[in-house]
């Protein structure tokens, strides 16, 4: 947020699903994830921030979701249970804490109830490195004959 | 795969969280994620692909979880629910698939049964287009005087 900032920070998506829908809803009445994507377009979006709708997060039974992501170098976070009708302030809230941080990391006490509760997954920046691991081979493998790949070691026959 | 890429693909991640655990599995035990993430450094990676371990990816009640990703122009998934001893293959041969995608979307049938069954969550590429959005107001809003946005409508006076 300085005068002369180092990198031009990459657009802030707020990506909902606009088909998934709650277990025993009418398949008739529109999605809840579509009743929020259409209040988030017609919002005030904070600065950087847009809105895309998609059909389907494959995370149906979190109806309704939302994904937010800024570009490789920030966090991207999953949220569900969401409620078009009690949740889109928070959500253009916390869409604007996250869009003034360059890394996506926006302190958990600044976050809105909904975005520390309802957090179904969050994915680390692309840069982030690996902890150090400490490569093993898997026990069940059958391959002490030899080591070429091109055995099949653990084909099965259909019987 | 062809002898003219019309573009360089990105590296594919394997982005396995190590810390993560099953609700009444030994605290002291070595985490499974941490065990899978060992034992995909330790395979033979398939051409593209790397393995990336992080302290939590905030899906802790479906341990072991992973996320796959490929750049921005490729799907992401998010798994759950796996076991080193069971899916290392699997998560393997899923990898490679998608490596071989230039838009990370592997046909369904294709998939290995984990990546089938245990989706968390998919994220589109970031070049894909918003659904056709109706921009509406949120009705919870109280701006029945005036439309300018200016005006804080919904400001609360605390009493």
């Amino acid at each position: 947020m300085g005068d002369t900032p180092s990198q031009s920070p990459e657009p802030v998506v707020l990506t909902v699903c606009t088909t998934c829908r709650q277990t025993g809803s009418d398949p008739e009445a529109m999605r809840p994830g579509r009743i929020l994507a259409d209040r988030l377009a017609g919002s005030a979006l904070p600065e950087g921030v847009t809105v895309r709708g998609v059909e389907c997060l494959s995370a149906c039974s979190r109806s309704c979701t939302l994904h937010l992501s800024g570009g490789p170098a920030r966090w991207s976070y999953i949220y569900g249970d969401l409620d078009p009708d009690a949740h889109l302030e928070d959500i253009l809230a916390g869409a604007a804490a996250y869009a003034a941080t360059e890394d996506g990391f926006v302190p958990w006490r600044e976050r809105p109830v909904v975005f520390r509760k309802q957090s179904i997954a969050r994915i680390p920046p692309v840069s982030m490195p690996s902890v150090a691991l400490t490569p093993t081979p898997a026990p069940e493998r059958r391959d002490t004959a030899n080591d070429t790949p091109d055995t099949p070691a653990t084909e099965l026959t259909q019987d």
